[in-house]
């Protein structure tokens, strides 16, 4: 691969299922990328560690977008730690620490939410908007918020996918959060469609009950969304929200639930709507977030012609 | 009243129950006051007026910290209005528009929990701090949200007081909100608990069940606030706050809610505290609004001696 005039920067979507690597330009451009399932924090980092490292005379900084909770609090002790998570052997580990000391490059940890939010906001669904949340509903529940154009507490993410919308009537399911049972990612994230309805989301058709229930929780959630950060645009993406219909259902007992109050100015169609970035803005934003850690262009002269 | 060498600002806090005028500086002091009954708009909004116009020479701004929903998004058509609300009489009402042509001083609208969160910043139980949350608990729930030291969307105010957290397994009450029915306002506010055990909060002794399942709404609230804003500090005010013992009950139900999952690093009496402010963190923060509200120094200089 030839050199660049301006150094690439490199970017990992680490999800609960699959970790994502990719080289790529600080406007977001992939320039490759490779998948692979993510194991142990061992392994899985040293994979993505070996990804890198064939392109290291290009990278010129790097950002880990990861599942979180993660520690994005520069003044914390714990800063670039993966916090509590029911994933085991992933609490506790030093993801900035490991890839700072293996690549030397700037390197920045922020949520993989966080990262889909200025994905979203600079090539998707929220071109323009400076107040809008990213909510993905998939292994869990997580969402990244934006509020003026700047991330909400880019110190410490918020953590959205736990709230409590309260248990339906005629839903008998406990719940299967670890921590909180019934809260909102232990009703409506994929494992508690599983534990619930006996098959994954994928194989339950468009017209089965669950998916009225899961729009009635999912509206809540945006209801609880609305309300407490009155955005312009909530976008919805994620494995569970690709069934057919589903997008429209939630829109539908949205409305029913707020039943007129605080509603949004334009049309439901631009308030609740599907992320257009085929799963591709976390890592499309970890680009961007990466390219705002590179050096300042004189420090960075030897890895190409400086552009003036 | 003698000249002052910096003019006076005007604070209304207008409350469901209580109007409140003050005339007072500009860092938040009370220079005097004068409260009365809030009824229908045209009778309340007189009183105001006449009690400013009554030190009319001195006024150089006003700030009114007003129920919600307001519209304080200055793009907006209906800025500077009371918005849907199910007080009679009120929605619809232009208090811009109203106090400006009356007083002719520049004149701002902010919510009273939006008002009383720059109060609590400044003067009280959020002083150094750059992310908090003020709620009133009282005839309604809402709250104020201070993210990196601004105001939440200044434009378009939260109104989390209307958020789902679930009716509680054993209340059989199915909550009162003229809106929603059995939200957060619906079951934990004034009038939820006066519905529910026929009898105001101000007659139900401390050790009565209502304050357990009080605690248990209000810290599924603060965990919903926790996890969607990640504040240094949640601060509970208002009427329905006032039992002893009921803070703590919400902090030790919290702890019991979160599970260890994001818990604050702190200790949990600096997370979840009272407000210091004996009820006026509103017009004392709306003082504060109002002072920025304040034209700049030479257009004011006919007020009083200017200072340099």
């Amino acid at each position: 691969m030839k050199r660049r005039a301006e150094p690439c920067v490199g970017a990992i979507e680490a999800g609960g299922t699959h970790y994502k690597c990719a080289l790529g330009t600080a406007d977001g451009q992939i320039l490759r990328s490779a998948t692979f399932a993510t194991t142990g924090p061992d392994a899985t980092v040293g994979q993505a560690i070996d990804f890198f490292a064939a392109h290291g005379s290009e990278l010129g900084a790097l950002c880990v977008a990861h599942f979180g909770p993660v520690d994005i609090d520069r003044g914390s002790p714990r800063y670039g730690q993966v916090l509590e998570t029911p994933k085991p052997g992933w609490a506790g580990l030093d993801v900035l620490g490991r890839y700072g000391a293996a690549l030397g490059v700037p390197t920045v940890l922020q949520s993989d939410v966080n990262a889909a939010a200025v994905g979203e906001g600079a090539l998707g669904a929220a071109q323009g908007l400076r107040d809008f949340v990213y909510v993905t509903i998939g292994t869990g529940i997580g969402g990244g918020v934006m509020i003026d154009g700047r991330l909400l507490n880019d110190g410490r993410h918020p953590e959205l996918g736990h709230m409590h919308v309260g248990r339906l009537p005629d839903d008998p399911f406990p719940g299967c959060c670890p921590f909180h049972g019934d809260c909102l990612e232990g009703l409506a994230a994929g494992p508690a469609l599983r534990a619930r309805w006996h098959r994954g989301g994928e194989d339950l058709p468009a017209d089965h009950p669950a998916w009225d229930m899961q729009a009635r929780y999912l509206a809540r959630m945006c209801m609880n969304l609305a309300l407490c950060y009155a955005p312009q645009r909530i976008i919805l993406g994620g494995g569970v929200m690709q069934p057919k219909g589903l997008l429209e259902r939630i829109r539908s007992r949205f409305a029913e639930a707020m039943n007129g109050y605080m509603c949004p100015a334009g049309a439901l169609e631009d308030f609740i709507c599907a992320s257009p970035m085929n799963g591709e803005a976390a890592i499309r934003g970890a680009l961007i977030l990466a390219g705002r850690a590179l050096p300042p262009a004189p420090a960075r002269a030897t890895l190409g012609t400086a552009t003036p």
